[in-house]
């Protein structure tokens, strides 16, 4: 295979295209720990839609699979190498083409980072909601690929609500668009939603029609603390209802707080078993009150009373996972169940916990029902690891047991694989087979992953 | 063909299977005028999931085409009848399995009217947003099929915004299950979102799970008069830009102004070029006053005070299509654009009517950008019809040429397919076909329907 970066060279001008081992070895995983990663046999980095379709067909005439890579901040291995493949990495398609305010829609090339995107469009009045926990560092493109969620999908939705259109390579070489400009349209299959979520299995996303908001008010945060997390499911659920809208609400268990609290101390009482985190970006002031006095049952509600405040406020929440991280190794997790289950869910990872007397730590988007239970264990102990994996693979089955999903945003890459067929079933399996071969009869593009 | 009304009798217990051709007659169309119905074999009414799978299998041995067919108000002939094809009439799969208000979520069988649902979710404080036209008469399966719109998508979003997921039996009548109960869920590819709008050619609906949303307050109606097509679409970009978010965003035309008030007079001023029709059910008050100051350059503005004023007002966007259907035979086009091309496309849609000396009525989902171009004609005139269909391919060219698609919300059925291509390109079209072929090999389920 060495000489697939010289066909690739060879076949496209311009194309930069490596394949020194030190620097492919820095593009075989993304950021989920344990997963297999091949060997690629070249790393090619395209500019336009022109390269991506001439490195797809030079590398199908090689046999070579493909493996897009945007920012490689996934947490599923979605991105990481099979042996031989073509890495094409996105990080030069890092253009916002154009950001439309009367048309409220941004078109972008896949590399552009969600962050540049979200400033890009705030000096217009506008607002690109999804907001993966990687956002400074993440690509549209990957968030499209992965259907990303983050902490607004309470309020927003997640990535896949604001993909109107997109251009797409297919492993052919030929050149797909999706969707349109217009708000509504149901001119055919919707490919769109398709390619969303399928995680480079079925075409290399090359352009994104991206709709956009109103900038909202600045948030406003409001934190509350709880004696149970059953008090803190109740005030979740409460929220939802008071007719409130939230732009965040998010929970933190026992575990994860006194982590917290063990690294950057932030007062939180002795005795609080969960901690919600809420915020309105709401131009309605009673927003905040509705929120407020859903949070009855707290031991204590502190309500930001400005910008400054509510950031400090969401201190707690970015801290959750980098003080589970200071413990040890960590397993993180994302699955998500119907809203009535969550604290069934909580209350069954705190058991399955001390049952196998290990450290899980539990935090998330409360509002979605969306959950990153944390396995922590020590770092290089092999016996702790695999007790650990159990332990997440018990989550998950319990998860699936609440009527939930094994995976709520991070996406099935390498990591859920497994647990799809129990989940969906041998029909829904059969199908997803059949589009795959469909659109990808050789398995070229990401081949072995997202789909069982 | 003749027995395959008793292969299913003798197949599916239970199952009621109709193929008197009388009957039958009744079955063969939707509601789209001039377009091509063949002769069914069979009609059968299954009332459950079981019995759909069955018809399925015993119509797929025999080499029938399958036809499902909701309530029949399509608008694009996508339930017409096909030669020797089994019509699957879900009107009798017509239960609401269950309403819950801690998940919003509702499970009901597809042959649920619209109404029913929303009157039913209403009970207990819930809200359905998804309201085609026909929504006293139309069913939940036929909007999900269809992917149907409505006056409340400017806020609300699609029908294919509110399913969650899916039961649906494959061509080879095995049971298809989709999505799942949870907010947010990336387990494989989203199988429920290319179900939805795939018109019954990729599998049939036998089982809907449908988000709701909390009830939202009695809506309050405006309504305003411009001098200008530019004004009233001025108007829309303003409230859109506003802050407020409307409910309905509606506009009516001066052709169909006329023919309304030659009916019904409403008072509409001498020289009302387009009316705009907003409605909010925000509890703030002050997105009714955003709406009304937005629409600052109308020549005259009413705001309803209460809901049976607001009810009033809403009469002009009711009675726009029966108005002009009372002028002659009509042609109801479907077209969207890109909301800043909404005043080009109806300035362009009356100087077509102006040039081919012909009528076009024109009204629609302003907020969207979706528009309804009604050509009229004299019931019986062979020429004028001939003329009519050539200003309906012009309009339809139009909102291509302005960046739009060939259908916003009625769908492709016949109707449109000949335009799919133009729209969509080569590669789109053969993407489509290829899903078709990978889920129904044989092309039993509508064939000849949805895409080209």
């Amino acid at each position: 295979m060495a000489d697939l970066a010289a066909a690739l060279r060879a076949a496209v001008p311009g194309l930069t295209v490596l394949d020194d081992a030190d620097v492919m070895d820095s593009y075989r995983r993304d950021q989920a720990p344990g997963l297999p990663a091949g060997l690629p046999a070249a790393v090619a980095m395209p500019e336009d839609t022109a390269q991506v379709a001439a490195a797809v067909a030079t590398a199908a005439e090689y046999g070579a699979p493909i493996v897009v890579r945007g920012a490689g901040s996934g947490l599923a291995g979605a991105a990481n190498a099979v042996d031989g493949c073509l890495v094409l990495s996105t990080q030069r398609m890092n253009r916002i083409l154009s950001v439309d305010p009367a048309e409220r829609l941004a078109t972008v090339q896949p590399g552009v980072i969600n962050a540049d995107l979200r400033r890009a469009v705030a000096e217009k009045g506008l607002f690109y909601p999804p907001d993966p926990g990687s956002y400074e560092m993440c690509t549209v493109g990957g968030n499209a690929a992965t259907n990303a969620g983050g902490m607004c999908c309470v309020k927003y939705g997640v990535t896949g609500d604001y993909v109107r259109g997109l251009e797409a390579v297919l492993a052919d070489g030929s050149v797909l668009r999706t969707g349109g400009r217009t708000v509504k349209g149901v001119a055919g299959y919707d490919l769109t939603s398709l390619l969303v979520g399928s995680e480079g299995t079925l075409a290399v996303i090359t352009e994104l029609s991206l709709a956009l908001r109103p900038a909202p008010a600045p948030p406003r945060t409001i934190v509350a603390q709880f004696g149970s997390a059953a008090a803190a499911g109740a005030a979740v659920t409460a929220v939802l209802a008071s007719g409130a809208e939230p732009s965040i609400l998010e929970i933190i268990d026992a575990t994860t707080l006194r982590a917290i609290e063990e690294w950057q101390p932030l007062g939180v009482e002795a005795g609080t078993a969960a901690m919600v985190i809420a915020q309105s970006d709401s131009s309605h002031e009673e927003d905040l009150r509705l929120i407020e006095a859903a949070c009855a049952g707290a031991s204590e509600v502190i309500v930001a009373d400005d910008a400054a405040e509510s950031e400090m406020l969401m201190q707690a929440r970015r801290l959750a996972y980098p003080a589970l991280e200071r413990l040890g190794a960590t397993l993180l997790d994302d699955v998500a169940v119907p809203l009535p289950k969550l604290v069934e869910l909580i209350e069954g990872v705190e058991a399955i916990a001390k049952d196998r007397d290990m450290t899980v730590g539990l935090f998330g988007h409360a509002g979605d029902g969306n959950m990153h239970p944390t396995v922590v264990y020590p770092h290089g102990d092999a016996d702790a690891e695999r007790r650990a994996f159990q332990v997440f693979d018990e989550i998950v089955a319990l998860a699936l047991r609440l009527g939930g999903t094994v995976t709520g945003e991070h996406g099935v890459g390498l990591l859920k694989r497994s647990w799809l067929e129990r989940e969906l079933g041998e029909p829904a399996r059969r199908t997803q087979r059949a589009i795959k071969a469909a659109l990808d009869p050789h398995d070229l593009l990401n081949p072995g992953k997202a789909i069982a």
